[in-house]
């Protein structure tokens, strides 16, 4: 008998932490199943719900690729594991999407062979996974992905992953739009430089971010979720980003920006409510423009990724 | 009779808050006694320990000027207050000289008018003392100084500055060199522009240190303590910077880094005996090179500004 691993979406960056912080969302997310097979190493057995386009050979896979790194580090080198990868969220769109395969992958051998390894130390064999889809070691996916909640990546090559509480009652509205932004271009878009003023204000913001969520103040939060450095080069790749912020932020919404590279953008909730209201309020105002979408509404998982 | 206020010294920036954080410490500081007079408005009688150099002039110099505003606050315009400053600590140290003595001009009036105001309301009276030094409203020694603690300044237009937890035992060593450097000489070496992967580093680095402090995690705090934008531009200001910063970190220190825009230097001490050993490391290794050198030892004032 196998196992099966499920390891959600997650939103990147937070307005005010790019490269560095991450939250992990309840749902959607990925779905890896593994069981011993003849074959030594990793094999990947199926694919569903990618139309085809993602790769079988492992080392090229985030799933496969993290759980070859797990069964190496196991060292047993006769050991034969088959995974079926099922995607259940989309690619490029922002969400983490590799980065919940690699951590599905990874999850999946780990609980196969008996748990070898614990969750935290898993976070390594998910970033090599993750390093497959475009070549970089960012932790801001997977960590949350992996471990919940909202994570601060202090130091990406050393795994220095913080965890930072999270008040009761937070909800997230992710939308993503039917629209393909892929990531070398969103990342290309950036400046090399920042304006030493911008500095100093998203700082401030995200110490006032990370301070209002250890003390509960939902207010301190709002006022710190204004992003001064990535919002304002990578909102022109979203079409009527700044309509559906304002009108986010006008239905309740603690902040309101875009997840990781997008273009889905999300808002952060005081309740479900709120999130709610702005699920249909972004939607419709996309759908005004005819650009269709997914309304995703989520806590804060605590959790992350699990056996299922 | 009047009333006494003393108000500490205060370290700002802390590596890697430019101009956001600032912690307060127990000493030196500067004291101002306020009493009324006959003359309506402020009038400053006498300034000790200055070498002669600040200006009588209320509008003109920092105690006076905070003082003034709390007195127009008030509204009360034939109020007569004398003020008699006494600085005991050197200014253009990089120690919030100037903001030390609006901190106390602002409370000595306060005091002596039988409160209107919080302390906290007192900031913005602060800031247009400390105005006058240089001309920018900025809160990151004021703050500390007559709030106490570790502050983070989230946003000075809207006085939005947020006390951050200190773990126990933590001790500050700062070590003033008998050089001078003036604060515009010391902004004017900074570059405008920042490269953005500085700014994701400094951006963890700051992430790490305050969710360091809230858990009283030692080894954060000091994983953390990594200045990768102002240091490395400032240092060039301070002599044998590395040399007596790779010390502190050989001796235990968690953090060493330059206080405000310098040239004070600091290093931030789990204990009283790192401290000590720090601030004998620093001044002797300046001394050898010729230069002289007064040593603070102080814990983080949790109080700030006080009557005396």
């Amino acid at each position: 008998m196998g196992v099966s691993v499920f390891a959600p979406a997650s939103v990147a960056n937070l307005a005010v932490g790019y490269d560095t912080l991450g939250l992990c969302l309840d749902g959607p997310g990925d779905e890896v199943y593994a069981e011993f097979c003849d074959t030594p190493g990793i094999t990947i057995a199926s694919i569903e719900g990618d139309g085809g386009k993602l790769p079988l050979i492992p080392a090229k896979n985030t799933a496969g690729r993290a759980a070859q790194a797990v069964l190496e580090a196991v060292g047993n080198v006769r050991t034969g594991v088959s995974l079926k990868i099922h995607k259940k969220m989309p690619f490029g769109s922002g969400m983490g999407s590799s980065s919940a395969s690699a951590v599905a992958g990874a999850m999946a051998v780990n609980e196969l062979l008996d748990r070898p390894f614990s969750k935290y130390e898993l976070l390594k064999f998910t970033a090599m996974g993750e390093q497959v889809a475009d070549g970089a070691w960012h932790l801001d996916n997977v960590a949350p992905s992996l471990l919940g909640g909202i994570v601060l990546v202090r130091d990406g090559l050393t795994l220095d992953v913080q965890s930072i509480p999270v008040p009761d009652g937070l909800r997230v509205c992710v939308v993503h739009p039917d629209i393909e932004i892929l990531t070398k271009d969103s990342r290309a878009i950036l400046s090399d430089s920042v304006l030493l003023g911008d500095v100093i204000k998203q700082q401030s913001n995200l110490g006032g971010l990370i301070i209002g969520l250890y003390n509960n103040d939902l207010e301190l939060i709002s006022r710190s979720f204004k992003d001064h450095i990535i919002e304002p080069q990578r909102s022109k790749l979203i079409p009527h980003f700044y309509e559906l912020q304002s009108e986010a932020f006008d239905l309740g919404a603690l902040g309101c920006s875009i997840s990781g590279a997008g273009p889905s953008v999300f808002a952060f909730c005081p309740n479900a409510d709120v999130a709610e209201n702005c699920g249909v309020a972004i939607s419709s105002i996309w759908a005004k423009h005819g650009i269709t979408c997914q309304v995703h509404q989520s806590g804060i998982n605590p959790v992350g990724a699990k056996v299922i």
